[in-house]
């Protein structure tokens, strides 16, 4: 008997698609509607013959939404997203936004992507990676749901975060984390039997590695596209501001997630398909005996943990469901 | 009209194959033999129908070896190599061996591969990378080529050496570098929709960065496996002993690799595929700002540049040849 | 409340894999044993990190199995399957073979695979496809589960049965249907970038087809192996033995197919990917205008559908349960 | 010493920019002048990094390049060709089009691709596969480059000419194919792990087959798309007028191919692989023993010998030079 009713905007994408399929078949939500722009009027199940969610994709309509939905997840890109989630805050509904807009302090945002749409909600606004805000995201009515990368990073560094001297993340996606969008940088020819560095002098995707870290100018980070669809891999090296044995290390990432439903400690380095289709986040951590480093190895899906399926365990928390539901 | 007559031992593996097609379609050498062990008696071109050479495997022999030809690439494992590389040196014969076995001395030889079946040459081999030491290749009668993962490395990593206080040499690779053998790591299933990294904690490569580059203990270095076939990409990235501009870099680069015809300096992060099969390794450094790191990303076609177009490239100098003759 | 006790026995291969998944999660069915030759002792996520199934591979002993469990999962190679299932049976349990072992008469069985090591089983062992069969798996004790060719194949060819003059199928496959054992033809070097033919003179697979069709000599079978790891789609090309319309074949295959549960019928031609991880089967049937052909295009999971997957089907409707049970 | 002097009009796609390096690279050819449309402006290398042609896009003008160069490879999309090519041919060039619009007669073009912009050179333009029409091509001064898929189905079926009853060609392709346009078809995630059938109620290309054959409407024709980046499998399954052992089909092919230099015949079905980035067609034929149906399977490279290769061959017989000159 599902509890709460829920809008997906922005459905046409591959993250906001993923969130319809996800709400639709969780226990305790019902899908009311799903809303696209220039897809509108076409269904689901057209666009993404494999999710098999048959409903019609409709134009989006703040009033119209606000009369069905309890809540709401919202997947435009970054600058469209602000005045739809202000829309639909002030009609009431509780909103988990997947876009970078309310990710971010107001200077960080506008260092990165420019003017600011609803500067007066960043303030309520929590940072949605539940294994670092869980408390806060419990009870928010506005939450941000991380980028993929930082998801991968920020879990792999998080249990470090007071011992790093400096690290690098070298973080390799699949094309899905480009967006559904054709260009040549999504065509399967450029991406066959390729794999390249991008964003080398600064991905946006730092901003929150340093807002979550504190760590600012000692993390390099590097994101590289790889040719597989789904899956998200940061390797991170971390120099420790103290010798670290990897017995400390096992401790440090044990205290960290012993409890968590999505974070597994695995005894050697995760592949990405270790943890496809799932909302799991696979870590490896040691230490390497030459240099003393810190070496951690983190993998998503990032359609799940590090986009849809974080949202959606995001709204269970913020719904009072447990956090697990409609994930497994 | 071949001046040269080369015998290629080890020819049924990904390398040793590329080496014979390399020697046959070379316009100055011979290709006079190639052997194999399982595989002995059956055709190149069964094994390779890519490859299009015809010629049959055959048994090794050294004498008959060295009755027919002036030169040899040997292209077995580990270990296999030393005993046959010495009864070829010993019989008159050139060796370009592509192989770890007399790429590093003899401690660290040891260390990481176990007792040396030759030790009395390793004081003549020269380290076949010839834009670190063409001029010891050039007279040598007895050239180590480097491993496919040192290779990319050291290019990236050489104009910096004496700039480098600590590194990270975070590198990927197509699954050729694995070797023909079939195992579950080489499987298309656990391949394909993968990445992982392996060899976390000390992989037999680095002893080569370490030689080559006298950094030890500083440099991180840790492999991953790509779901591509050929091409290696190794991502460095160094904190510099003093502050570098990008023009700083840009003129290290441009000063170590002005004249290398088979290294391409580029504007931005280069892709595997924009060498595949070629002998070239191209390299973007540049300086990322928030952190003053160096970065560099270079990438080779493993089998070639990483292996079979490296050794012919350091044959044609022993010879006396154009070091790009038969590799363009 | 698990109901039924399952052992599955060759768990280690990709079928018997998800055979011990799909049990572990199935709501009514308890997996009391995974076994396994090779690899007894190691555990299941040991070999395959997806399937997150941790348990330990046992040896098979019949014994103990039929102590355990109220039926069997056998996913032998053919062959070594029969023994084994002749076994279980006589102690009591009911079982789904996944070999080729009771697929086929005995003559068709020893022309294609040898000797038959239970031949006086073969009387009774049902031919499990749901959809041509359901009547006999449900009352049957010994059900084999149809290959993966075959699988897609008849349910493309079946609402035509009577009226095909003669038919081409030209199958792909992904790799996963070539088994877990490494060989240069599943090595990722040898499938990359690739597609070919295979078996062309006489995949033994065309046996099924011929049986259940009764077509004999007039149906074409042709497998292809695809660089993919699961996913299979039969193109088949039927010259009817009178002129169909196209809204006549519409109604043949509605007819077919309107009551099952894991048969789509859709309106272009499906991609493998749209039924990936499911047990569903889609097909787009239609009449070539130029020729007069039917032409019809199956898709299915080579591991689900083609394997696993039906194999629990039929185990659901063995035992009475929903047959759609575990699967969704 | 370049003796000829070649525009190539169109070069910013994947076959016109092939066609230029293959000029570039070619003995006796120049390449004066590569146009673009959207792309003027841009370096070649800039596009595509791998192919190290830094020559500049320019515009198209006729009248400048036709004060340039003494022939031109067109590969403009149908429709925009044929005044483009009409305009060079008064000019006095030679041509080779690389699109559909001289490959038909009137009637067949204008019923697949509507209103044809230069009717009245379509009774000189030549059919260009050499192993059908070396001759004709040798005299021409306009040709037509077949198609990629009829390519390789005309050179699997043309020795069976006047022996088919009916036939069946399933044909698959990689995406290069498909173009350079990128669109939801091309899009990496619609091809990663994936294959489908299009097309299926009549593709143009098949026009070719039914002009070049005489069987009109006994062909079947259907193309897929399958996730590699170059190559196509043409898998033909031809119902013979008479019956035919293995040997009468080996003589035919024998007959056939004997002399070709880029057809060779195999013992077993080739993979696409072995004949990428090569002008070679790879034919495989065999008889089916339970049917009598003669199976042939024909791989080529689309962009080579399906494209820009074949249309430098052809260049090669209309301008007296061996017609493998720049070709291997």
């Amino acid at each position: 008997m599902p509890e709460h009713r829920v809008a997906v905007v922005g459905a046409s994408g591959f993250a906001g698609a993923l969130c319809a399929v996800l709400v639709e078949r969780h226990p305790s939500l019902e899908l009311v509607a799903a809303t696209a722009r220039a897809d509108a009027g076409r269904r689901l199940d057209e666009l993404y013959p494999r999710h098999r969610v048959s409903r019609e994709l409709e134009a989006f309509e703040a009033d119209r939404i606000a009369g069905q939905a309890d809540a709401a997840l919202v997947a435009y890109p970054h600058g469209a997203s602000a005045p739809v989630v202000a829309g639909l805050l002030e009609r009431g509904l509780k909103v988990v936004d997947l876009s970078a807009d309310f990710r971010l302090g107001l200077d960080l945002y506008e260092h990165h992507y420019g003017r600011h749409g609803a500067p007066e909600l960043l303030g309520e606004a929590v940072y949605g990676l539940p294994e670092l805000h869980r408390e806060e995201v419990t009870g928010a009515r506005l939450v941000a749901a991380p980028g993929c990368y930082p998801t991968a990073a920020l879990l792999a560094l998080a249990p470090l975060r007071d011992l790093i001297e400096d690290a690098v993340v070298d973080a390799k996606s699949g094309v899905s984390g480009a967006g559904r969008e054709a260009s040549q940088t999504t065509h399967f020819v450029s991406v066959a039997e390729n794999v390249s560095a991008y964003g080398v002098e600064g991905h946006r995707h730092r901003a929150e590695l340093d807002q979550e870290l504190g760590q600012g100018s000692r993390i390099t980070f590097t994101p590289h596209l790889l040719p597989i669809d789904q899956g998200l891999l940061a390797s991170c090296y971390v120099r420790p501001s103290r010798e670290l044995s990897k017995d400390d290390v096992r401790e440090l990432f044990e205290n960290a997630y012993a409890e968590e439903p999505f974070v597994e400690l695995v005894a050697s380095p995760p592949g990405v398909r270790d943890v496809r289709e799932t909302n799991l986040c696979r870590v490896h951590a040691t230490v390497e005996p030459a240099t003393g480093r810190v070496l951690v190895f983190a993998v998503i899906d990032n359609l799940w943990k590090g986009a849809a399926g974080q949202a959606v365990q995001d709204l269970n928390l913020m719904l009072g469901l447990d956090e697990r539901e409609g994930l497994s």
